[in-house]
């Protein structure tokens, strides 16, 4: 049920997409699941979805210090943009059976919402504002050690 | 943001039914969270969702021993109805910032499926195919003590 990653190779380090366990039944229909203990490396202390994006809106567009996330797209689609300072990808999230985890201090952006989209994450903290960081400049200088700005 | 059983009164001792703190956004999109230790009597340790439900299913059609579960229809719309041997009751879960509660020992069956529904469970324990009863006068004879069976 883990991630293998030869199947999903992710570029950016501790960023882990996950094929989740998952009933599909014509008949009574289908169901996907996060047993936490086996597939996550945190226990969450939160959930969250968004949904009514308009399709040009990005959201995300920050950094966690501390809070680790775990990101299945439940209905529709979106696209997760990844970013590390160094490396950089884009996961598309349109199975409500596959899952992303994202680190603490990794920059995620989420964009090309359908309408219909339902983007659940489980987070490892309660909501903190001083978890974020905003400034896209400012998580580089965060690094250890700070990658170059290119110039 | 906890229920306000005035606003939502349920007839099913332990039964509770929840406003999610929510952010409306026309520009960004909507977003709502169940923060655990606010919402929930329980700490989560899974969570599934089910999806792709042909309209006339019911889904559930049980009781728990020891898990406690936290639904939501995170989009599209059904009906949870909810049963504990003595009192029975039925919720429209059609809004993805509305949740419902349900304790162990409480009769389940979700039904009206719209197509597109997304009805998200965060759960007290792993699955555990020994905590379910499925039949319905074996559920009675569990309660304590035993309602009587309609003659």
């Amino acid at each position: 049920m883990i991630h293998d990653p030869r199947l999903h190779p992710s570029r950016v380090p501790g960023v882990r997409a996950v094929d989740l366990r998952h009933v599909t039944d014509r008949v009574r229909g289908d169901l996907a699941v996060v047993e936490f203990a086996e597939i996550l490396p945190f226990q969450p202390r939160r959930c969250f979805w968004t949904y009514a994006i308009p399709d040009l809106q990005t959201r995300g567009r920050h950094a966690h210090r501390l809070c680790s996330q775990f990101l299945v797209c439940a209905h529709g689609r979106c696209r997760l943009h990844l970013d590390d300072g160094r490396q950089h990808e884009e996961w598309v999230l349109d199975r409500p059976d596959f899952g992303v985890l994202v680190p603490p201090m990794v920059w995620a952006e989420e964009h090309g919402h359908s309408p219909d989209s339902v983007l659940l994450v489980l987070a490892s903290h309660p909501y903190d504002p001083d978890d974020y960081i905003r400034d896209y400049a400012e998580f580089l200088r965060h690094l250890d050690p700070a990658p170059t700005l290119p110039t």
